[in-house]
C-alpha cells in the first residue's frame, strides 16, 4: 500500500518527483477514449524505469502459447494485448544534453490527471547537468469527441540561457511488449513518410495482419507566432518516421509545441486507405488547433458524469475513489462498437492478456445498464452472441459435441487464449455469466425480445454444456459437476463446487422457461433457431429438467451453511485475523500448494452465488453463510470486496461495509495490491460502483421494479448517484436525514424504498 | 504399435532402410558403458530426421523454468541431460557428394545390436546422385571396461569407381538439446586443438561450469597398413576439432576407419589436468587397437550377464524383450559412483530432464538388489542420504520447517527441478518411496547397520514432513491429507489418495521403529543424529505415533474395496474395454480436464500400495481389489504393468499377467506408446525384471527369508533367472514340470518355495 497521492475531489494529484512510483503514476494517469489509450510516459526520452504503453482497442497479437508441460486442450496461444506505436514522442537536447529526467534534477514536478474534463498535465524544472535549467508544462488528451485522435501541447522555457536546442518530433513503431513470450517483436512496417511538418508510420502486426496507421503534425510557437528553425531534417529509420529542428532558446521565452497524432487501424478502415485518412484526421485536428479539439472533449466528458456521477459529501478520499473508477471505466468502453469489450487492464497497462475475461458480465455489465443507453449494455451482450460459433468449437476441442458452448476465460475474438489447465478447463462458471447477463439485461431493461433475437441460441448452447458436463452419482443419486475450479481460484479441481453445481442447474431451468417464452412469443423465429441449432426441444429439454431438480449440492447441516465444495470441512478453519500478518498476501507469501490446501478465500465464491440470487435465500441463510465465509476470505482479488460489500450492507455490518469499499474504490490509488504499476484493474472498477449503488443504495430489481433499501457510512454525511432505467433518469440522494429520489426525465415510475412503494412523477 | 524389428535371441536388427523409424531405432540401438553414452546416429553426416545425442553421465544444465503462469514454489530451474560433444562424427565426401543416407539410394541396411557382447554394428551400400557406390560397414561401442572410451570401426568399399575422398574426422561440441526453453545453447568452449591424427575440445556448460574434454585419434588403414594422405589440413572452429584428409579409393578396396574417442569430464579429473588425461587415454587406447579394446569390453558383458541373465524358452520375442531390457539397465548404471543415478531416459534421450525419479527406488532398487553386489543397491541409498540438506531446502521452500524433508520428483543434485504444482509440489508420496527403499535394502541384506549410518536421518526428515503435511479433520475425527496426486497422475489435486494416506502412516510407524531400534543398538550414534538433527524423541514420536493411529483411509463399504481418493465414487466407472479403440491412448486424444474426471488411471494406485504392502492384505481383498481397479487401469505410464503383473500372478490371473508383461518387455521395441524416438523408458525396464522375478517367479522376502511360489506362462516352456542374496548366487529354472533350485555360490540357505521350507546346499 502506498499513499503518495494528494486527496481532491476531481483530480489526481502528484507532486514532487519519485521515479519508484513513476510505473505506478504511469497506471492511475493513464488517458484513454475506448479506441485508443496511453499510459502516463513522458513525452521526452526516459531513462529510468517506465513501461511505455500505447494501446489501440481492438488490436491483438496471438503470442504462442507458452507453457512448461503441454497439456491436450491448451490453446495454441495466448492474445496480447498489443503495445502500439508510440505518438506521444518528443526528444529534445540542448547541446548535446537529452532533457531526460532521470538523468536532470527535477524540481517543482507536478503531473496531475483532471478526471472531470480527460485532461493529463504534468510540470517540473530540470537542471542539466551543465547548470541550465528549463521549465516544461506538457497537457495531453485522448479526444473522446473523435476517437482517432490525441493532442499534447508541450511548453518549453529555458529559464537561465539561451540556446541552440534539438527537437526531435515523430511516430515510432518500433516497439515491444513487456510480456512477449518469446522476446518477439509484434510490428512490422508496412509504410512510413516524413515531410515537413508532418510524419506517419504505418505498421502491421504479425499474424493477425491489423494495420495501424500512426500520424502526426506539429507546430512549434512562441508568443502565438510559428517559429523558425535554423535547420530541418527529416528523420526516417524502420517503423520510424520524424522531424528533427533546430532553433533557438531565448532565456525566459517560452516555445510551445503542439503535436496532433492521429491513431488510425484496418478495424475501422480499408487498408489502403488509412494513411490518406489519417492525412485527413490530421488535417482536421490541426486546423481545429489544441484549444478547439480540447473543447469538444471536455464537453463530452461533462456529459459523461451527468450521466454516471457519484457524489460523496464529507469523504475526499471516498469521493476521489469512486470518480476514478468512473473514469477509467468510462474512458475504457463507451459501448459503442460492438466488437470491443473491456480489458482487465484497460487501456492502462499490458498484463493479463486478452480483453475479455467473465468479469465483463459479472461485474460490468450493472455499471452500463445504469449509467448509459440501453445499447451500450446489448452491444455487451451481441458481443458474446458473435463468439457463439468460437464457444462452440472451443467446447468441441475439449470433447464437448452437439453445440455445446463453452465461452472461454479470456478471449480477443471468441477464442480460448488462457492456459493453466486449472482455469482454462475447470473454471466453467464463467460459461454461464454469459446466461446471467442475459438474464441482468431483461430483468433491467424488460427487454425480453433480446430471448428471440440472440439470447435463446446462446442459452441452448451454454445448457448443452452443462447437460454434457454433469455426471450422475450412483453413490449420491444425483448429478455432481467434478472436477472444476470455482470462483475462488484458491481451490482447484474441486468437486461439486457449490456455486458451479447451483449456477448449472439455475442455467438448465432459464434455458428451459427462455425455450417455452421463444416457443409461444415468436413461434416462427424458434423454428428457425431449432433448425439453426438442430434443436430437439422436447428431449433436450427434460434432460434439462431432470438434472437441474437433481442437482447435487453440498452442505453442513451442523452449521446450516453451504459447503463451498466437497470436502471443504477437512480443512483446518482459521480466521484470516488469526494470520500472521507477514503472511499476506497469501499468493505473494505461500508456495500454492499450501494456499490449496488452507481454508483462506480469494474472492467471493458461496457468497458470490448468494449475491447472483439474492432472493433464493432467507437473511438467515445470507446471515449464516457470510459469518462463516466472510472472516475466512483474504479478498486478493480485486473482484471480491465489492460483493461483500453488498451483502455485509443488506446484513446491516456498516463497518465491514465500509472498511470493504474502501479496498475497492482506492485499490489503484493506494496500490493496495502492490501491482498498479501493471497496469489499474479496469473491470472490477465497476465492483466499486456496485458497491455504492447496491451495496450502500441497496439497489436491486425485482419484478421489473427498482429496489432501495439505502443507508450512509458513518464516515460521509451523504452521497448521492444517478441511474438509467426503462427510459427514465432518476438522481437519488441519500444522507442520514432520508432519501430524496428525484425522477429527472421519462414517464412516472413506481420504485419501492425500503419495502414501501414510491410513484415518481 | 511399430513392429519393425527382427525377433532373436541376443540381437535387436533393422533390416532395410526406413527413414520414417530412425529416430526410433536410434533410442533403441543405443549404447552406454554407466559413464556415457550414445544414441545410435550415424557416423557420417545425415540431413534427414534425426535426434543427435551423447550424454555424459553427472553432467547437466540448469535451464531456466519455463511455465506459463509462474505459481509461488516452482523452482528456477529445470535441470537438462546435455546432449555432449559429437565424438562419433565422420565426414564423408566423394567428388564433393556428401555420403548422407538421406541423399543417396541405399540398399542392404543393417543396424544390429549385439546384446551379448554390447556392440552396435551397421552395414549398407549407398548410391550416389552420380551413380557412385560405396559400401560401409560400421561398429562401435563404449566400452565397459574403460568408462571414458567409445570406439568405431568404419569400412569403406567404393564399389564401382576409383575416385579421391575427401574424410573429415573430428570431436564437435557445438551441439544443442532439442529442449532447450529458450533455444540457447549450453557449452562454451574453453579449450581445441587439432593435430595430425588428433583433437582435442574442452567445452564448459554454462552455469554449472562442468568441463567434459572429447579427443580423439584415428587411423585409417588399408590391408591392415597405414593408407597415405594426398592431402592433409587441420580443421578447427569455434568448439570444434578435426582432421580433414584427401586420399586415393580404388575399386573394391576397403579402407577402414578407427577412431578412438575419450570423454573426460572434471567430475573425475582436476580441470586443469584434462587435457593430459583425456591424452593419456587416447594413447592407451590406440595402443590396445580396436579388437583388443572389444576382447575387454565384451568380457565385462560376459560377466554382467552371468550375473543377471534371464532365459525363456519357447517364446523368442519374450526373450529378445527381457534381455533388452536388462542390457538397457545394466548400460545406464553400474553402480560404481554414488553421485549417478538412473535417468528415466538413460544414454537415449534426453526428454524428461533431470537424472532422478522416485523410479529409482520404487522400480529399479529392487533389480540391483537381486542382480549386484550389495554395494551399488547401497549407493543409491547414500546418494539420497547425501541429498538430505537438499530436500530439507526443498521444504522449506514449500513452507515446512524443523529440518522436514521433502524429496524432489526429480533431480540431478537434490535440488528440485520439475515444474508442474500438481506434481511437483503435490506428488507428495515420492519422499517415502526413500524411506520404502531403506526397508527393502534391509529386507533383502539383512543389513540393518544402515539404519544408525544413514538411514535414520533421513527417516527423521522424512517422517517430519509426514507430520506437517497431515491436518487433523474435526468433520471426520482423523487425521487427512489433503491436495495431493497420488501415483495415478490422471488424478490431480485430490484428498486422502489412500496410497499417499497409508504410505505416509507406514512411513511415521517405519521411522519410529527406527528410532527405537538405533537408540538400543547404537545408543552413541543415536545421540550424535539427535544432536545433529535437533530431534525431541519423545515429543516426535508420540506425535508420529498419534497421526499413524488416526491417519483416515477412504473405502467403500459396499464394495469392500479401498477407495484410490475421496470423492472416487461419484465418478462414472466404465471399464477400459469399453473405450472406443480411437480414444487410445487418452493422454493424447483426450483433453486434460476429461481425463481427471474420468475414473481411468494411468497407472497402479492403489494396487502400487497392495503391491508395496502385500503382507498386510488377505488374498480376497487383494483380490476385490484388483478387480475393482484393474478394468479402470490403462497403463498409459511405463511404470504401471509391471505392479499389474505381480498382483496379477499372485491371483492365478495368468492371462492378464501375460498380456502385461508382453507390454512391458517390448514396450519400445515394439513402440507401444508411440515415443520411443524420445528415448527408451530405462526406468521401468525394471518393472519387466520384477514382472519375471516378483511375477511368474512369485518372488519375495518374508521375516528374511527368500519366497518364491512360481508357475510358467503358457507361452513359454520354461524360463531362469538369477538371484544374489546375502552372500549366496542362487539360479532359479521354472518349468512347467517344476522348479529347479540351485545355490550356485555361498553358505547353506533356506528358501521357501511354495510355502515350503526348502535347505540349499
Amino acid at each position: 500500500m502506498k499513499q503518495y497521492l494528494k486527496h481532491h475531489e476531481w483530480q489526481i494529484i502528484e507532486e514532487g518527483f519519485d521515479p519508484h512510483v513513476n510505473k505506478i503514476s504511469e497506471s492511475i494517469f493513464s488517458i484513454g477514449n475506448g479506441r485508443m489509450g496511453q499510459r502516463a510516459n513522458f513525452e521526452e526520452d526516459y531513462s529510468g524505469e517506465t513501461l511505455r504503453g500505447s494501446y489501440v482497442a481492438g488490436v491483438y497479437y496471438p503470442d504462442k502459447t507458452r507453457v512448461g508441460w503441454w497439456k491436450n486442450g491448451y490453446p495454441e496461444y495466448f492474445a496480447k494485448v498489443l503495445n502500439a506505436p508510440n505518438w506521444i514522442g518528443i526528444h529534445i537536447s540542448i547541446d548535446n544534453h537529452k532533457l531526460d529526467l532521470a538523468k536532470c534534477k527535477v524540481e517543482d514536478f507536478r503531473r496531475v490527471l483532471d478526471m472531470k474534463v480527460g485532461l493529463l498535465s504534468r510540470s517540473f524544472t530540470a537542471t542539466f547537468p551543465d547548470g541550465k535549467r528549463v521549465k516544461v508544462e506538457s497537457k495531453r488528451f485522448c479526444s473522446m469527441a473523435q476517437g482517432e485522435i490525441g493532442a499534447i501541447r508541450y511548453a518549453l522555457t529555458p529559464l537561465n540561457f539561451s540556446s541552440k536546442t534539438t527537437i526531435g518530433i515523430y511516430v515510432d513503431a518500433d516497439v515491444v511488449n513487456m510480456d512477449s513470450n518469446y522476446d518477439e517483436k509484434f510490428w512490422e512496417e508496412v509504410y512510413k513518410e516524413a515531410t515537413p511538418g508532418r510524419a506517419v508510420v504505418t505498421a502491421q502486426t504479425k499474424k493477425t495482419f491489423f494495420h495501424v496507421t500512426t500520424g502526426m503534425k506539429y507546430f512549434i510557437q512562441s508568443e502565438g507566432k510559428n517559429v523558425d528553425f535554423e535547420r530541418f531534417n527529416i528523420e526516417v529509420r524502420e517503423k520510424f518516421a520524424g522531424n528533427v529542428l533546430q532553433l533557438d532558446l531565448q532565456e525566459g521565452k517560452e516555445i510551445v509545441i503542439y503535436k496532433y497524432a492521429a491513431v488510425l487501424s484496418s478495424e475501422n478502415h480499408p487498408k489502403d486507405q488509412l494513411v490518406s485518412a489519417c492525412d485527413n484526421v490530421l488535417f482536421d485536428a490541426s486546423v481545429k488547433g489544441f484549444d478547439k479539439l480540447f473543447e469538444e472533449h471536455a464537453r463530452v466528458w461533462t456529459h459523461k458524469w451527468e450521466e454516471c456521477d457519484i457524489t460523496i459529501d464529507g469523504d475526499v478520499a471516498a469521493q476521489q475513489g469512486i470518480r476514478f473508477n468512473i473514469f477509467q471505466l468510462t474512458q475504457t468502453y463507451t459501448g459503442e462498437d460492438e466488437r470491443l469489450n473491456i480489458g482487465p487492464k484497460g487501456f492502462t497497462g499490458e498484463k493479463y492478456g486478452g480483453s475479455t475475461y467473465w468479469d465483463t458480465e459479472a461485474y460490468c455489465l450493472p455499471f452500463y445498464l445504469s449509467t448509459a443507453e440501453e445499447k451500450v449494455a446489448r452491444n455487451l451482450l451481441v458481443y458474446r452472441y458473435k463468439h457463439l460459433p468460437k464457444a462452440i468449437e472451443n467446447a468441441r476441442k475439449l470433447g464437448f459435441k452437439d453445440g455445446a458452448a463453452f465461452y472461454p476465460f479470456v478471449t480477443m475474438n471468441g477464442e480460448e487464449c488462457h492456459n493453466e489447465w486449472e482455469i482454462t478447463f475447470e473454471e466453467i462458471h464463467r460459461t454461464s455469466a454469459m446466461a446471467y447477463a442475459i438474464r441482468d439485461y431483461i430483468n433491467y431493461t424488460g427487454d425480453q425480445t433480446y430471448l428471440s433475437q440472440y439470447g435463446l441460441e446462446v442459452l441452448i448452447g451454454i445448457a448443452r454444456f452443462w447437460a454434457q458436463r454433469v455426471n450422475w452419482s450412483t453413490d449420491k443419486n444425483k448429478y455432481v459437476i467434478l472436477g472444476v475450479t470455482g470462483p475462488n481460484e484458491y481451490e482447484n479441481n474441486v468437486n461439486n463446487n457449490w456455486y458451479t453445481n447451483y449456477l448449472g442447474a439455475w442455467t438448465l431451468r432459464f434455458a428451459n422457461d427462455a425455450v417455452e417464452y421463444v416457443k409461444k412469443s415468436d413461434p416462427k423465429r424458434f423454428e428457425e433457431i431449432v433448425r439453426v441449432t438442430n434443436f430437439n426441444d422436447v428431449q433436450e429439454t427434460q434432460n434439462w429438467k431432470k438434472i437441474s431438480e437433481n442437482m447435487y449440492y453440498p452442505h453442513d447441516p451442523n452449521r446450516g451453511v453451504i459447503l463451498q465444495q466437497d470436502g471443504f470441512l477437512d480443512k483446518e478453519l482459521i480466521a484470516v485475523k488469526d494470520l500472521d500478518p507477514k503472511d499476506r498476501p497469501l499468493n505473494q507469501k505461500w508456495s500454492w500448494d499450501r494456499i490449496l490446501r488452507s481454508c483462506f478465500i480469494k474472492q467471493a465464491d458461496v457468497l458470490q452465488g448468494i449475491y447472483l440470487f439474492e432472493d433464493d435465500f432467507d437473511l438467515d441463510t445470507i446471515k449464516r453463510n457470510f459469518d462463516f465465509y466472510e472472516p475466512m476470505t483474504v479478498h486478493e482479488s480485486s473482484l471480491s470486496p465489492c460483493v461483500h460489500v453488498i451483502l455485509a450492507s443488506k446484513l446491516g455490518y456498516k463497518e465491514k461495509a465500509y472498511e470493504l469499499y474502501l479496498r475497492t474504490a482506492r485499490l489503484d490509488l493506494d496500490d493496495y495490491n502492490n501491482d498498479t504499476e501493471d497496469g489499474c484493474h479496469i473491470t472490477s472498477m465497476a465492483g466499486t460502483w456496485m458497491s455504492v449503488v447496491k451495496g450502500f443504495g441497496g439497489m436491486k430489481i425485482k419484478d421489473g421494479k427498482l429496489h432501495f433499501s439505502p443507508y450512509t457510512p458513518d464516515q460521509w454525511k451523504s452521497y448521492s448517484f444517478r441511474l438509467e432505467f426503462r427510459g427514465r433518469v432518476l438522481k437519488i440522494k441519500i444522507s442520514k436525514s432520508g432519501t430524496e429520489t428525484i425522477l429527472e426525465s421519462g414517464d412516472p415510475l413506481e420504485i419501492v424504498m425500503d419495502g414501501k412503494v414510491i410513484s415518481l412523477k
